[in-house]
């Protein structure tokens, strides 16, 4: 088991012993948000043929080559083509096809005139400017060339790709399953959130504010209740979870008292031990097993640490349940934009909100930074990480930050 | 009617004919991504009690005054309290309760020790420092106070929202319903995506781009199908999604040929046209009008150019329908990666991606930029503003950028 590790050991240890969850079919139209189970390859160009971005006249542009304000070139009109038609003749020297925004541009048109630019008596159209071949055409396969990939395996699937799908005609997709995740509180204290609070109790938070993060992230949260500070109580819920859902996050129980009992109930339940304790403030106390290829992430009680451990390390095992590609969070220099005080003798975490000014990123810290404090998160886009051994930083002070959306 | 206007303006003519869709109330697990109908106020204090944040001992700060490594104080133990209890007895001079995390500070009791910096054999506890009044001790209301307003009206209920509002033991919370958006395609050119390839005819990708997107933004659309370019058919089809939804969006038709008949619809369908035409490029044909009180937005029928004024003028609308309370997109300065080899007489807006490198923002342009492209959505996360009169654009560049997540 390894005790006291850093946050890339912790990521690596869980991501080793994690796979995505299998794939199915879903229809086009329940697509979005979804991860691709595999690449979307065009089977047709978009468009699938070369058409006209204007309302004007398609001609060759070589019987334009010598026509001028001042000498235009007269061709004959054989037929008109709106959207949605093809042309019924092959256009010839001499010879012009009126052509509506988005027809396909006629057989022997290689040049396209708008309106605007022409004169016409419905017989005969004059063109002012000598044309090149291919000009105001827009060639077929423009936007998606066929047997190009149009999106990634391990990608989600935005408006953009659905609209792409729909116009190669794709209306089943496969995507991974949503992955569920059981969660689990444990603490004497806990209320549900029906209850009236009496001494000594809380209502649970962490349950309902961790499924909504899972759900945001597009997993399906399962929330399996309150467990009293018993070892086999704990194991048990543990392996209720284990059985409903693909992994388990558990909050409180895993510090170091006489109460904190999920450290023996991981083993209780029959699951080796990857880690305890991480090397950050705030959420060090965290642990995760395995049990039959499922992980247990275990958080801190305290709901911003508890929180904290999710975004940097449940979020990352999610996604690669989730079957995402890039599972890590982006990562870019931030500057503090007010001073923070305490010394930061472990490697720390700020939450904070992500401000662009001149187009240059700062953080601004919410709120109090304290492990209880769940309002911290609300806003948070961005985790700064202050390095372990800093003294109290003065606003302008470079850090790290890490994306969170 | 307006003709050919601004962006700005085009955006203020719509919101000042647009109201809020009503609320309704709803379960918190249905909470997550809804918009606040009014502000969610803390009825108690979060924590409820003031707490220990560690398991140690809880005592008077005024009896460790003299206390020293080497003149520890001896507190004796008149009672364990854990986490969801609270302590039967009162804490009076020269006594200390074993306490554990979470638990609620006993009456009498101003500072805590962790178990780590104390000694004890079960019966009296050695204290080896002097202890501030409040040290080590979780405050009641630290997280949120007594009357303080956890979220806004008009705001997006987020995770640790829902965390604190299940802390607050708040069950329901009043929303704004999900704005619904009628979706209609114009164009004899338009086919289902179910249906193959025939001359001349593209299969639909606007609307389930468009639907994909309001769903994205926690709107419901209504796709009510294609429709021919015929005037009547079009304003039968405009009524029809006026009567299904708060507003209707259509794309194509609205440029100024033969077969443009939506701004002929539109006013046979008995509305009032607000603007056609926009200054900017893509997607300048475009118009907006309303009727009894609900708005139509047309759009180009080109994929890239209707997906640009959606994110430009479509989403502050439906945002404003949805409730939010903030509906313009941020704006920071970008720097442009790549030459843009075009002149923009006109305002253009670049479709791309907003990529940070040390602390700056850059703006990455995504693929070709022609008006049918709708594979440059693919990633895009921000609008680029080129100003109206422009050359050729180097690398370098500084432009502002819309962000649109």
């Amino acid at each position: 088991m390894n005790f006291n590790i850093t946050l890339e050991e912790a990521q690596n240890l869980i991501l080793g012993r994690c796979q995505p969850v299998e794939t199915e079919y879903v229809d086009l139209n329940h697509a979005l948000g979804r991860i691709l189970g595999k690449d979307i390859r065009a089977k047709e160009n978009i468009p699938p043929f070369s058409r006209s971005p204007y309302d004007g006249y398609a001609f060759r542009a070589a019987d334009t080559l010598e026509a001028s304000k001042a000498n235009p070139v007269t061709l004959e009109i054989i037929e008109e083509v709106p959207a949605g038609y093809a042309a019924q003749k092959k256009i010839n020297i001499g010879q012009a096809v009126k052509i509506l925004t988005g027809a396909p541009i006629p057989e022997g048109a290689d040049a396209v005139t708008k309106y605007e630019e022409t004169k016409s008596n419905g017989t005969y159209v004059e063109i002012y400017t000598s044309c090149k071949s291919g000009e105001n055409i827009v060639p077929a396969g423009e936007d998606v060339a066929i047997d190009e990939v149009i999106a990634y395996k391990g990608t989600v699937i935005s408006p953009p790709v659905v609209g792409l799908m729909s116009a190669l005609g794709i209306t089943k997709v496969e995507v991974h399953k949503r992955p569920r995740i059981g969660i689990i509180s444990t603490g004497d204290e806990l209320l549900d959130i029906t209850e009236p609070l009496s001494p000594g109790k809380i209502r649970n938070s962490n349950a309902y504010a961790l499924a909504a993060y899972c759900k945001e992230l597009g997993a399906e949260p399962v929330i399996l209740g309150n467990v009293c500070d018993k070892t086999e109580e704990v194991a048990m819920f543990i392996n209720r979870g284990l059985a409903e859902a693909d992994m388990v996050i558990t909050t409180g129980g895993v510090s170091v008292g006489d109460y904190d009992v999920v450290g023996d109930a991981v083993k209780a339940a029959g699951a080796e031990t990857l880690f305890w304790k991480i090397e950050i403030k705030p959420g060090s106390p965290s642990l995760a097993a395995v049990k039959d290829g499922k992980l247990i992430l275990a958080l801190s009680g305290s709901p911003a640490a508890a929180m904290v451990i999710y975004q940097l390390v449940g979020i990352i095992l999610i996604k690669k349940l989730a079957g995402w590609s890039q599972v890590f969070h982006q990562q870019t220099e931030v500057i503090l934009k007010k001073d923070f005080r305490k010394a930061s003798p472990r490697r720390r975490f700020l939450r904070g909100k992500l401000v662009m000014e001149d187009g240059v990123a700062y953080v601004e810290t919410i709120g109090g930074q304290g492990n209880g404090v769940l309002r911290s998160l609300i806003g948070c886009d961005i985790l700064a990480e202050i390095p372990a051994g800093s003294g109290p930083l003065k606003a302008g002070e470079k850090l790290t930050g890490y994306l969170l959306y």
